[in-house]
């Protein structure tokens, strides 16, 4: 129990390192207390800037992310970095990996790295992912950067949270078609592919150039895409350039409100979700009669639909 | 409407295309027919075997699968591929993409192929998968195999629903790190690293086999990891013995009933959050009152914990 919230909201709004990873965590265990802060930060806050980077698995994401995250540093400028990793029985390993990875800011002051899941404890996404980004936002970082391990429809919702999304590739990263159908390609904003130094790449950039060009919203903003080659930090500032101009972009035609809307849109709906489950599903679940139920259904004298409407009594 | 459902259950038992493909849109439509004869199909059929097939995209997936497809058929073995893909707004382009890669079986008249979406209408794991596969082995297909292009959570949970799962990389699919990461590591039965022509083929399997050997359940199954090189046919056949000894593997340990109470579990999950997606939260999205809460809550006039509760009446 914290005995009081608004000492609690000061502590991070002072930024207090601990007081963070604590209401994080508070957030993630869903306690009423969470509910009390979070209720007053969402009255009180309005959001940082939000910057997806998403990819398949070895395109460079986190390298890219701790090159674009030292130059902003380098501007003073406060950044936390949110890293999904798919729900992995393998513990500590994705924590792990970002911490050896991101050796050049993880001991930063001015960096706040923290692992979250893809999913919630009772599934669907994972919503205390958006509180997190608010209370990111109320301790004072500028920018939070999302980074998704994974290439699957709830990475893509995760980083349909953001303002800008960026996605990262390789030259080899496939043909024509698998490029078509890696999914992610329809939500992000700058393009990025990376290890240019490789062969394919100019084939690959103008591959993703032209699956761009289909776009529906073409005439308004138009996805830069980028070669990179981030081991060398080479094309770097470009990307924070491209990150700058679409921020501007999305300001000059009142789009970050747009945005806004549909985070807190989704941000209810997971909610919903979250708690239907838990009045509905979860008290199933506990129940002997659930697991005599699915013996009868092995053995084919019952059915899921029908025991399913006889358990929610619909 | 269909007049009689004992009419369309034979004609997919007899194996008629043009009503696989019909019982198939229903089941994802959700019509009322679909649950009539979903309740016989569970209550009469055994579950085919099911294959999983998940990777990075671009790692050889589509070719391995039409490669052990083709083995398949030489035994004139009957095999249904369902193609899960990330929903994606540039429609048509999966569906489109399969056929291109797989037109060295997509006429023949034993292979069934069906792209289907990882979520369903109302959001969730998309609960048609399952029905599907149940649809396919009324029809007598003796192999099913579901081959997911993303790397993400949802898949994972696709592919959990196979008998055995194999996991497609690429030798550059990254360092240690990134393979601890792919989550998708944990729920192999059988490992390939394909374009093993490649460099650093050797080390990748090396890094496979030592993930693999902290397994818990090291001393039951160990998962092999096998060099293919998918385009040049070259290691399939060897894919092929070890889906057949892991199937052995499950059945001499009772684990194919194991593995079907946890799907049968999974797949109620799905139905309970399904119905009460329908009866709870489609209602409220279509009410104009929820986006007036949503305008208040970008506002800071409300937040989105105490309309939540308010909306659902808890």
């Amino acid at each position: 129990m914290v005995d009081n919230i608004d000492q609690l909201y000061a502590d991070i709004q002072r930024g207090n390192e601990n007081t963070i990873a604590k209401a994080i965590s508070m957030v993630e265990d869903g306690t009423k207390d969470a509910v009390k802060l979070m209720k007053k930060v969402y009255r009180n806050i309005e959001p940082a800037y939000l910057v997806g980077i998403s990819g398949p698995p070895g395109s460079g994401k986190s390298t890219i992310t701790q090159s674009i995250v030292q130059l902003w540093r380098k501007e003073n400028i406060k950044v936390a970095i949110i890293a999904i990793d798919p729900t992995s029985h393998f513990s500590g390993g994705a924590l792990l990996g970002d911490r050896i990875r991101m050796d050049k800011i993880s001991t930063d002051q001015g960096v706040f790295i923290r692992s979250m899941a893809t999913r919630g404890s009772l599934g669907g996404l994972n919503s205390s992912i958006y509180d997190t980004v608010l209370i990111f936002s109320l301790a004072g970082f500028e920018y939070i950067i999302i980074e998704t391990v994974g290439v699957g429809q709830n990475e893509i919702d995760i980083v349909k949270l953001a303002d800008t999304t960026i996605f990262v590739t390789v030259p080899e990263a496939g043909d024509e078609i698998q490029a078509y159908k890696a999914g992610l390609m329809e939500v992000g904003d700058i393009f990025v592919v990376n290890k240019a130094d490789r062969p394919k790449s100019k084939q690959m950039v103008l591959t993703i150039e032209q699956l761009v060009s289909f776009r529906e919203d073409k005439n308004i903003w138009m996805p830069p895409v980028l070669a990179t080659n981030a081991l060398k930090e080479e094309g770097i500032t470009d990307i924070k350039k491209r990150i700058n101009d679409h921020h501007i972009y999305l300001q000059e035609n009142d789009l970050l409100q747009k945005n806004r809307r549909e985070v807190i849109r989704a941000q209810m709906i997971n909610l919903m979700e979250k708690k239907l489950n838990e009045k509905y599903i979860s008290p199933i679940l506990k129940d002997q009669k659930f697991f005599k139920h699915i013996e009868l259904i092995c053995k084919k004298k019952e059915d899921p639909y029908s025991v399913v409407n006889e358990l929610l009594l619909l």
